[in-house]
């Protein structure tokens, strides 16, 4: 860039340093005051009663991925979206979708048990008896399996369990663990125990984390009562999610053979899970070792870990079938700017009912489409496209979205401006989660929209909960892992994506069980439908601004504080792991672990771990810095005093510029993801890495792979920020 | 003092900076190696096989105070005391002795429950079935009372909770509250509820804490069983221990009236503790608000708070007796300076069986008495006089020590050198606590004795744990608070004291319950008595070091290093406060901690607390840094290099220097505890504060009584290290 750029940069194409209260990103003068009209004369359209009949309908039957109610309530949704003026149609995609034929949990020994694997129904909730069609108790893509053996509990199950119960002496090889949820996304519990040589696992939900010791059972109060259980996909997610058969295309073909050996994100041992009622007497009877504390539970007796005397017959069978996955697309076309899509959505497939995962979030999308709808019978129209999406088999594992989006990947890398996503939302604080790029944004949204319980803005809550915890007030975005449809957007494509809704003041320990119903969401978790509301009011003026600002609000500081946080968080992993393993190491050769250790107990001491070198971070560091002064650079810029070429231009480099930290070969070992600076974890499923290439290579201790990965992500970061550095230099050229 | 003495101190009469490991403090040359030979030859004279039936002896009957079986313990333990040389009295005291005429505890709403209050036998246990005189479960100084009304549950019932429930809008003003042990002692519970206004306490044993959750209960594990519940003194020791009748003087007098009004110290409402059997139906029909995350246990339902539905009476009467504590003192006089008492010691009364506590203290203790005997029997005498204790009473209130003591004030404080307790030991790691004077006393006590599972040395093994938790490795001797019969001795008369033993590898769940017998003991707590052996051999070694050292091995600098630590936190505490509360009234003003609570729950925000104003921590400050001076110099003298009436005068000067840090008005609202480095917390109870004045005076938020504090303590300390500086100075003067 040249000097004189940089000088003109600093005087007239310049945003002011502080925006005053009420801005908003990307509008100025007549059409900031015509948006601003807009949304407040918005406000009173919203009905909390549409959002319950629409909820009380399409809850009223099990509606999973390939079931009559699923191509119903796509039907349902498809035709009320063409009732309010958007052109709409339903893709149907082909993905491998197992559904159980054969489920065995018994006990052979010290006596016998069989477990009910069934949740009975409930006084006082409708649906809680309907068995057509309701999809019972199962994970799936867990393999088929007939497998007996000892029983080991293994706390949550995650990499750390079994460094721990190798010291206590326990080997799972041979044998069948029993893991409780949480702790991890439960995918990976199967994936680690297979890899320790587990035949089959048990995940159970214990009362600590959903049930009786957070709260009331259903139907007294909203959490998991004895005998409900936690369904929920296994499948390998942290490789590729969507059709295991198809990754990175869309499934189109309803004819290819259903082949689970062709798919790699099958587990590996089978798995189910059960109800606590179900995990009782397995637990009770085993002997062995006491948990350690940080193991234990809220069952009424002494958690032990075994191996036995409990022995257990684990038998599954699945029907490995293509199912049709009904996504729902309904289009408004953008008067000025056609070609850039917002993208708002979330799925509508259940387990069996959902309400509140994830109808709860589907009514708010819903919702805002009818109102956007209803402004534009009164004469608006969108500048830009705004696509509204309802996607079939999420559960399982992100089905509808993923096929629909490798299916039109070119597209919508040229013309998705975001995509947002409302999985469910309750009573409570304002949540958001996603791209940086959209840090401000977000907090113009939510400063806009009024908690309806205390009336202060959503956004002033949010703040007032964080100071309360001592945390910084302001609203920052998290990153995002996984675990819902934008995880294909942003980690495939590279399209700024967020997660929005409420939460933490429903009562909701009812997750993927028959009982997140109707009955049990108007009782515990948005009685009222307040909450409902308040989502479609926020995401409403979310699409709306993007899609009418007249340049897109996208701001790059906050990416690049990220970064430099992310990379100061590596650096300092490192180092942590190096003194905790020279610690570590000199307390297994001076041998004090050991005789710290309970003499009458079985303790076997680590290997010392090899050293942890000192890594070079520089390419990574450099490029945070880079990209630090590029941001800067890049957000000085104003697009609306743009003449109307370069604003263009100018607002297509902001668009296209997160696919620029985007690699064309992926993640080691998992090719789909692509993002240099976010993934699920490859041990941690939903729950994020940042810098993950970097970060997990470092957890890992392969050094040479982490000094592989610095340089790599120093790249990408580099050339995100030369994208930027050209975008703003271009922009200030001739002026 | 003059600069030559300075001089002089610097030169010749000098101990050598760094002393060998195998060094013994206060031995040279031939004492030294007389001391080594004498330890060694003792070693093999210790019988686990004599404690074993003494212990079998000693809890075949309940054995608490004023009971037959506790002067049949104490005969026999004078007996054997005789038997092995040592002249023995049995000195009785007549303290206020409360025992349960009525006990009652019921719900009477929503439905009828009686609780049992009773301990039922278990199989394999041979004692749990004797009932004559065995002393029911109920907490002793408990006031008389008959009281009904709605229960609530206040978690441990410690100041803290109160303010959590006054924020949910509860008030326990006539009601019956239900408070869990842990926390705190015991007797903070009843005193901090009758402070709110409570008519009644309940306390129950949540299996959270010593029942199922931490381990298998009794009789297949060591745990607290259902019907299990915890005895216990709920006096206002804080205040002041022993008789509440004769407080600073021995109550000898049998025919005084046994008036419970004229004891402060007891509670001013009724108080029983309860089972988890008992509690179960109570708590499983509170009301009213889900009890916060911290406050919940380990039973099998959702904790409410109430108050109610469940209504609750409680009926307690008692008989107030004076009861005969009977306390053995058996001495040995010594060869050389028989002025000088080395005391060591345990109680002898249990709440009934009291195998754990506290007879393996007790036959530890015996079993040191009987090889000290032995060889005493073989030509050896100690230099100076050893004196060894068995109390009655203890469990009620520490009442044989504290009325001994009180006794014989005057002598003890002339002559005692120190004093050694042991209450319970079992399975596990080295415990040490008591005066800094005495660390590297105990350092290299635990060096010499060896682990008998590890065969590392008792030390080593310490160290190791210290290690593996990140701590600094070397010994330090907590500071005592209270809890067992050196609370007099230490805190009352100045006496430097010790409580030693071993722990933290037993299984322990039945504190102060029927089930502490002797089968119980064999089992899970230390089931080859290795431990009550080992306790012995390090008290013996203790014992015998105290009694032949050539000079006593006391050492300075410990307390100059702890004065400067806890001066230091004083300071911190006011700082954290004052920022603490800066933050929390700001988030009071700005309603940030009204916003962030769910609205449709009572959430009541506390008034703005006054700020925290800077106090002049100064005089405490001059103290501790002219006490790191003092102690430096007194360090530096040799006692064994100087002239035989110096050394004595040195000695002397050393053995009363911890009297210095009594001040004769004692601490702000209770004198008889008059040691300004610690005292058991007001509203901790057992729990040490360290520098009591001041601290509690901050906590309590008493500035001007913190200012008033700060140079009292600063003044005593500073008397203390003059004594100190007069001390090195006078033993150098004219060498």
């Amino acid at each position: 860039m040249c000097r004189t750029v940089i000088l003109l940069l600093a005087a007239a194409v310049v945003a002011p340093a502080q925006a005053p209260d009420r801005a908003l990103s990307g509008f100025r003068g007549e059409s900031l005051a015509r948006e601003q009209k807009l949304e407040s004369g918005m406000d009173g359209l919203f009905s909390g009663q549409n959002q319950q009949e629409w909820m009380k309908r399409m809850t009223s039957l099990p509606h999973h991925v390939g079931s009559p109610g699923s191509r119903a309530v796509a039907e349902f949704i498809a035709a009320q979206f063409r009732s309010w003026g958007y052109e709409t149609s339903i893709e149907t995609f082909y993905p491998l979708f197992p559904t159980p034929r054969v489920r065995l949990v018994e006990m052979t020994a010290p006596e016998k048990f069989t477990a009910r694997l069934e949740e009975p129904p409930v006084e006082g909730d409708a649906t809680s008896s309907i068995r057509q069609n309701n999809l019972p108790v199962y994970n799936a893509y867990s393999t088929d399996g007939d497998v007996s053996g000892e029983l080991v509990y293994v706390n949550y199950g995650v990499p750390d369990d079994y460094k721990r119960l190798k010291e206590m002496g326990v080997d799972v090889k041979g044998k069948i663990v029993i893991a409780r949820y949480g702790g991890s996304w439960r995918g990976i519990k199967p994936k680690v125990a297979a890899e320790h040589g587990a035949l089959g696992c048990i995940i159970y939900s214990d009362p600590a984390d959903d049930g009786y010791y957070q709260g009331d059972v259903y139907p007294k109060g909203g959490y998991r009562p004895p005998n409900g259980a936690q369904r929920g996909s296994v499948m390998d997610m942290p490789v590729y999610p969507g059709d295991p058969l198809t990754p990175g295309v869309g499934a189109t073909d309803p004819k290819r053979p259903p082949d689970p050996k062709q798919a790699p994100t099958v587990t590996k041992i089978p798995v189910l899970p059960i109800s606590y009622a179900d995990a009782t007497p397995l637990l009770q009877a085993l002997g062995g070792r006491v948990a350690p504390e940080p193991w234990r539970g809220a069952l009424p007796f002494t958690y032990h870990i075994g191996p036995g005397p409990s022995k257990v017959h684990v038998k599954l069978e699945f029907d490995w079938k293509l199912a049709p996955a009904h996504n729902v697309v309904a289009r408004m076309t953008g008067s000025e700017r056609p070609d850039q899509w917002v993208l708002r959505g979330n799925h509508h497939d259940g387990w069996n009912f959902g309400a509140n995962d994830p109808i709860s979030g589907m009514v708010a999308v819903m919702e805002e489409a009818r109102v956007l709808g209803e402004l534009a019978k009164r004469g608006w129209r969108p500048k830009r496209t705004v696509i509204f999406l309802a996607w079939d088999g999420e559960e399982p594992a992100l089905l509808g979205s993923t096929e629909w989006a490798e299916q039109h990947a070119a597209e919508l890398q040229k013309h998705a401006v975001a995509y947002i996503n409302s999985d469910s939302t309750s009573r409570g604080f304002l949540q958001a989660a996603g791209t940086a790029t959209l840090e401000r944004f977000v907090t113009q949204a939510g400063r806009d929209v009024t908690d309806p319980e205390t009336r202060a803005s959503a956004l002033d809550r949010y703040k007032a909960r964080r100071k309360v915890r001592g945390q910084e007030e302001d609203l920052r975005l998290a990153a995002l892992g996984s675990g819902s449809d934008y995880t294909v957007f942003l980690h495939h494509l590279g399209i700024p994506s967020l997660n929005i809704g409420f939460g933490g003041e429903g009562f909701y320990g009812v997750y993927h069980s028959d009982y997140d119903s109707y009955d049990h969401f108007v009782r515990f978790v948005d009685p009222d439908f307040q909450y409902t509301v308040t989502t479609a009011r926020l995401g409403a003026r979310m699409v709306l601004r993007l899609a009418n600002a007249d340049a897109l609000p996208l701001q790059m500081a906050p990416v690049a504080k990220e970064v430099n946080q992310w990379t100061k968080e590596v650096v300092e992993l490192a180092d942590r792991m190096r003194k905790d393993t020279q610690k570590e190491n000199e307390l297994i050769r001076t041998g004090a672990l050991k005789l710290a250790a309970d003499p009458r107990l079985t303790y076997v001491a680590p290997d010392p771990e090899g050293e942890v070198p000192f890594l070079n971070f520089a390419p990574l560091q450099n490029a945070a810095a880079r990209l630090e002064r590029a941001a800067a650079l890049v957000d000085k810029v104003d697009p609306v005093k743009l003449p109307a070429g370069k604003a263009q231009a100018f607002e297509e480099a902001l668009r296209a510029a997160e696919q620029k930290l985007l690699r064309a070969e992926g993640l080691p070992r998992r090719p789909w993801f692509k993002h240099v600076l976010h993934a699920p974890g490859f041990y941690t499923g939903y729950g994020v890495k940042t810098l993950p290439g970097v970060r997990e290579a470092i957890e890992q201790r392969d050094w040479k792979e982490a000094e592989e990965q610095i340089v790599k992500a120093g790249e990408t970061i580099s050339g995100y920020a030369e994208w930027l550095e050209k975008a703003a230099a271009s922009s200030q050229a001739g002026l």
